[in-house]
């Protein structure tokens, strides 16, 4: 089972040693979607018997072998392991700018492993999309988020959410802005944070900015998708326990 | 000096509410080249006389004013001000792939604050450059870095060294390589990392690896270009003293 005789911890998520991981909508009988199967086969270069991994985004996962057979599989090959959700799920807003890369943010954040991505239309945002074109952009990000999971094994799908107002963020204890001079992430003697939004590049509104928790990430002035990924980072290193905060 | 009567603070980087910041030969007669006109002009649309700073790369800063007249200015406006280079310097090292997006890795550590940036071919870099191609791109990394120290008002600019093995990059308690199920970056009871290097899709040979400590940058599987930023993100912050190690 797997490749190199090496199976799969029970409880743990693929470490991409036992080949490309995919998503499927049903574990029991797994079955790849087009773009995915041409990917494997076409850009991956796999060949028939080759093994990888299959998951339902839901935390679900098992090992499998690739059909070169779009119809014919792929095959199961080993039991189904159940992965825990985060106990302490953490997000990251970022506004949308003009001239923004934001399939770049989407993808790093789902990479390095934050449970909900918010894209934000901030007052200076200057991105204004209507309905039918936030619809598309949402299932483009939703498709990049998807993409991003597979790259980096992931066996809980990153949800990507409708583009929404900052002041429409639930407020909590949790709930900090990106801001300079702000408290530090994850600072000694604080509330820790699991969602942090990062404003537009020409800052946030007296507004949007009222009563809410600052925090900074850093000395230097980053630009807003660079803020977003180092938000992600600095979250999911402290939620993880690998960091804790300065003395 | 500067805008809204708010002078700089003696000691520290602009915050870029004194106007964009360029970097100029000399700091006692500063001139913008060429590029950096057109851009504050063209793209920012700054007008004659707005509040910009100016500073040499290597700490040292002021206030000025730009002129439209490329050949004027632009003026000073206020005091030299040092800055101290950060009494611990932090590097990273990223393995140079095909279809890799090295520009947007320099960029990112560049904003992020890392003071050294080593573009390596590794043994499955797969990347090959003969000389010209790899001064060509050398150069052009090292016009990215500028760009974004600008962008982000560093007053030191990061260093950009010529692209060299991993095994050449000089061994010490404080180089590692990350990997997976390595050490947590800035785990308890270690010696500080202040250099690590991340390596290609395909993974360290044993040769790169020997005798090296290892890192983990996290439980998902990064891209390269994504695990050099996180890199950059998590040394800075642990040198900054905003983060310390997980208990």
């Amino acid at each position: 089972m797997g490749d190199r005789g090496r199976g799969p911890v029970p409880g743990t998520a693929p470490d991409g040693r036992g080949g490309p991981h995919a998503f499927v909508a049903d574990l029991a009988a797994p079955r790849l979607d087009d773009a995915d199967h041409h990917h494997l086969a076409r850009v991956l270069r796999l060949r028939d018997g080759d093994p990888m991994t299959v998951g339902d985004g839901r935390g679900a996962w098992r090992p499998a072998r690739f059909r070169l057979d779009p119809e014919a599989g792929p095959d199961a090959d080993g039991e189904v392991i159940e992965v825990a959700a985060a106990e302490r799920p953490v997000a990251v807003g970022f506004s949308l700018i003009k001239g923004g890369r934001p399939e770049l943010v989407v993808q790093k954040l789902t990479e390095l492993g934050v449970d909900r991505i918010l894209p934000l239309a901030a007052e200076r945002s200057v991105v204004r999309w209507d309905e039918s074109r936030a619809a598309a952009n949402l299932e483009r990000f939703r498709r990049v988020a998807r993409e991003a999971a597979m790259q980096s094994r992931r066996v809980h799908l990153s949800e990507v959410v409708a583009v929404g107002r900052p002041a429409d963020v639930a407020d909590g204890p949790g709930l900090a802005v990106a801001e300079p001079g702000g408290e530090p992430l994850g600072g000694p003697g604080t509330d820790p944070v699991d969602v942090v939004l990062v404003g537009p590049e020409g800052g946030w509104t007296d507004d949007e900015l009222a009563g809410r928790r600052t925090v900074g990430l850093g000395s230097t002035v980053l630009r807003a998708e660079t803020a977003a990924i180092a938000a992600g980072t600095l979250l999911v290193a402290l939620r993880d326990g690998r960091l804790s905060s300065g003395s």
